[in-house]
């Protein structure tokens, strides 16, 4: 058996207000150029726009995330960056949800690599370093400041650049930075973590070093849905990171791979797909989906549904592609032989569920 | 308030097995130099030895470890690494328990740092980076995998070398190598995990990471030696690593000082001190105590006693001075006003008992 050497993020500062020491941690990079801040434009008209601790010669992108990462979106910020110099940033620093963070890494990755993301897209095929690239979440429950992927769909498939190269030198975690995300936001993003521990604890891959970080995520989630407190901002950033880092040695599960789908071709953000998915996943993971119900009701959640009225063949048939290709997914929910139990037909019927 | 920047292990393996992809590992660092390794003597005329990945050109020290680390025995392991070659290793490997990782980690940081390890006893001392070093434990407890100090004995004190260079770039956390250890060793290495969690769980310092890392930390322990099974050795060393990142926002307390104490005047290994010394201490951690002994109980731990039968006094007043100077360790325990509670005469009093 061979096993994965996990890189794991080198620099973690950790603490309510933490956020006022980023341009200290920045100085200590700076030289004579400049650092380029991708920002969720949420922020563009909020008092926060004015802690970013943003010298006169950097570069601040504001980042749009209605629609979910695209690699075409990627290579325009990326051209942005190299119109406004003719030499490479000095950080590229990601302040915002999943999407946001996933787009700092994947133009730190970009900029010392040729082409464009869309050739990326797959694992370890990263030739070259990225610039030194921070992640700064405002939302927390995606892993992004934690994983070795940043996810982005391309004009053929929904599917992350890999590598050891795409994970941050520095994550910033200040609880206060989460505490003003919308309640449904905030739920779905964390549902993202909820689920992927379910998910990684009841397959087939998994040793203890996941198990800890995911029964103690698993736990956090459930300490901040059910039973909120005064800290449950700092208690579901560590959920986040420590799902992250469960990551290592496991793997997500039927839900993700059905959630994929629906964002591929509905354009459901990750985090909202996962939610609507995961309800109707009761046969596969049955304690999971009732503790899930409970959330949803003691957070006051309603979820979509029928989402696929309408729905025309061709893409109910593009939606199970995007999700059949995710073979370690099904394999690890499933066991070695899933291909005896799972097929277009059934995951066809699950998704007419949704 | 100021938040430290946690410096963590970049790149960590663990799995059972996984000691079989170190030579893979260390061939990405491989040009035209040599590796040293750092072994436990113990294993000198066991057959694991012949697992070592050493290459012709390589340099293999073994390591004894009857004493704890010294900061003159550092030095004189450097001397020997320049004689073998007048250029720096591409590595440094330590294998074997907290002794033998912590001389690793002084000998990468002294063959790039003028003068005596005794000289950098303290916080942020060193000036340059260390030769790239991996640890690789054979005892699971004392943290020294993930911690930034490397704890050693000089002239003066006992003292870590302090720094965020101090920490290893790669660790390789394969639960086989501990298995065959000593029972009363392996307990008193894991009671410093454990000691180490109810310390820092119950200290003034404290966030939701160290908090989180702490009481899974603590789980784990609880798990290995009240109710043991087959993947207690894959436990005991993720609640090692665990206990080590709590170390990040917390510290530890009443125990951890006098067991410097004991280690410096009796050269007491650092995890019998403690289990000694935290025997006395249930009107600090009761509930910690309590369960401490049902541990020794269930495992059929004795530890010795009658430690201070024929103490001289000034042996008595320098192990007070040595508990005393850990002012942050009080200070987590008791609070900003523990010199109202705790002096001299309580310390030797306390001490008495043992």
């Amino acid at each position: 058996m061979k096993y994965r050497n996990f890189k794991v993020v080198p620099q973690v500062i950790f603490g309510r207000g933490c956020f006022n020491q980023l341009d200290e941690i920045l100085s200590q990079k700076r030289k004579n150029g400049f650092i380029v801040f991708l920002v969720d434009d949420v922020f563009m008209n909020h008092a926060f726009r004015h802690r970013i601790p943003r010298h006169s010669e950097d570069m601040l992108l504001w980042i749009n995330v209605t629609d979910e990462p695209k690699t075409r979106y990627v290579d325009s910020l990326v051209g942005q960056v190299r119109q406004f110099s003719p030499s490479l940033p000095e950080g590229v620093i990601g302040i915002g949800g999943g999407s946001v963070m996933d787009l700092a890494k994947a133009v730190a990755l970009m900029l010392t690599n040729a082409g464009s993301a869309a050739d990326y897209q797959g694992w370890d095929l990263i030739k070259n370093p990225a610039v030194y690239h921070v992640g700064i979440p405002t939302l927390s429950g995606t892993g992004a400041e934690v994983s070795r992927t940043t996810v982005l769909t391309g004009p053929e498939k929904k599917l992350g650049i890999n590598s050891d190269y795409t994970v941050f030198d520095q994550i910033v975690l200040d609880p206060e930075l989460i505490a003003d995300a919308p309640a449904d936001q905030r739920f779905y993003t964390g549902m993202d973590c909820y689920i992927h521990c379910v998910e990684s604890l009841r397959g087939t891959y998994l040793n203890t070093f996941s198990q800890s970080y995911g029964e103690k995520a698993m736990a956090l989630c459930q300490d901040v849905f059910l039973n909120p407190g005064a800290d449950s901002d700092d208690k579901l950033m560590i959920a986040s990171y420590f799902g992250g880092m469960s990551i290592a040695y496991s793997q997500v599960g039927v839900c993700h791979a059905l959630s994929y789908g629906l964002s591929f071709v509905l354009g459901l953000h990750h985090g909202i797909g996962n939610s609507v998915a995961f309800d109707y996943l009761e046969e596969f993971y049955p304690d999971g989906v009732k503790e899930f119900r409970q959330m949803m009701a003691r957070q006051g959640i309603s979820l979509p549904r029928n989402l696929m009225a309408g729905m025309e063949d061709h893409r109910m048939e593009k939606m199970i592609d995007v999700a059949l290709v995710l073979e370690p997914l099904w394999e690890n929910a499933l066991g070695k032989n899933w291909k005896t139990v799972m097929n277009r037909e059934r995951i066809r019927q699950l998704y007419l569920r949704m």
